[in-house]
C-alpha cells in the first residue's frame, strides 16, 4: 500500500536528484568553459550574489553570456569546480541547495587558483522543470580590521 | 467561488508575511543586541555561512549564544539592520529569501560601521513554524590579486 506520505516522499528524492543534475550540469559547464550551458538552468529574473563586485547582478545582467566568456578567457585550460558538503531542501516548488565548493585552476597569467568557497543555490519549478532563480557565491572576510578576503581557508 | 489555485495563491502570500516577520525580528534582535531572540528562529541543524571565517559555522557552531554576545560587545550601542531589495519565493514547506543588507553603528573602538553586504536565507516549515535551516551573508571580493574584501559597495 502507498500512503501519500510516502507518495510526497518519493516525490522529493527524485526533485533532489533532479537538482543534483543542475548543479553538476553546471559545474561541467564552468569546466569546460561553456557560458550557454552554465547559464541555461537559470531563470530570466535570476539575481546573483557573485564572487567579485558589484553587489548584485540581476536578470540580464545575471546572464550576461560575453561578460562570462570574458571571465573564462582570464583562465589558461579547465577551471575545475568541486562541490563538497551539498546540502538541498525540496518543496514543491520551491528549492535550495548549499556547499562548499573548491574552484582550481590556472589563470592565464600562470597563477595557480586553489580557492575554497561557499556556494547557495535558490531554485524554483517552472513547467515542471527546476530553474535557478538566485545564487550566492562568497568567501568570508576577516573582521579584524584589515579589509582581507580569506581566501586560503579550507574546510 | 474559491478556486484551489486562489486558496493555494493566498496561502503562499501569507507564508510570504510569516517570513517577512521572522527576518525582520531578526534584524530588530541585532539591533537590540539580543542573541537569544536571533537564534531562537533558526532550527538545529542551521548551516550559517557568515560574514567572517571560517566557511561555515554548522548545528550548534551556528547556534553559539555566547559567541553572538562576544560579537556584540564589540559593537557600542546599537547595531542597526536595513534589509533592501528583499525577495521571497515561498513553497509548501521550503522556502527562501535574499536581500542587500545596510549595517550601521559604531564599534567599541569607535570606528563608525556602513557596511552594505549579501544575504541569503533559507527556510522550512516544521510543525507548521518557519524555521531558519540556512543563512548566507557575504560581501564580494575584488578579483583583481589584491585578496581585498569589497567593503565600500553601495548598491
Amino acid at each position: 500500500m502507498t500512503t501519500d506520505t510516502e507518495r510526497k516522499a518519493r516525490e522529493r528524492h527524485a526533485d533532489e536528484e533532479r537538482i543534483r543534475e543542475v548543479l553538476a550540469d553546471r559545474a561541467a559547464a564552468t569546466g569546460q568553459r561553456d557560458a550557454r550551458r552554465f547559464l541555461a538552468h537559470c531563470a530570466p529574473e535570476t539575481v546573483d550574489f557573485s564572487l567579485a563586485p558589484p553587489l548584485r547582478f540581476k536578470g540580464p545582467e545575471a546572464l550576461d553570456q560575453q561578460a562570462l566568456e570574458a571571465w573564462y578567457a582570464t583562465w589558461d585550460g579547465p577551471i575545475e569546480v568541486t562541490m563538497t558538503e551539498v546540502e538541498i531542501a525540496v518543496g514543491d516548488d520551491v528549492a535550495f541547495a548549499h556547499s562548499i565548493d573548491l574552484m582550481r585552476g590556472t589563470k592565464a597569467d600562470g597563477f595557480e587558483v586553489r580557492l575554497w568557497s561557499r556556494a547557495t543555490v535558490g531554485l524554483r519549478r517552472t513547467d515542471g522543470v527546476w530553474k535557478i532563480t538566485h545564487t550566492h557565491s562568497s568567501v568570508p572576510f576577516l573582521m579584524d580590521g584589515s579589509g582581507r578576503a580569506a581566501l586560503d581557508l579550507t574546510p
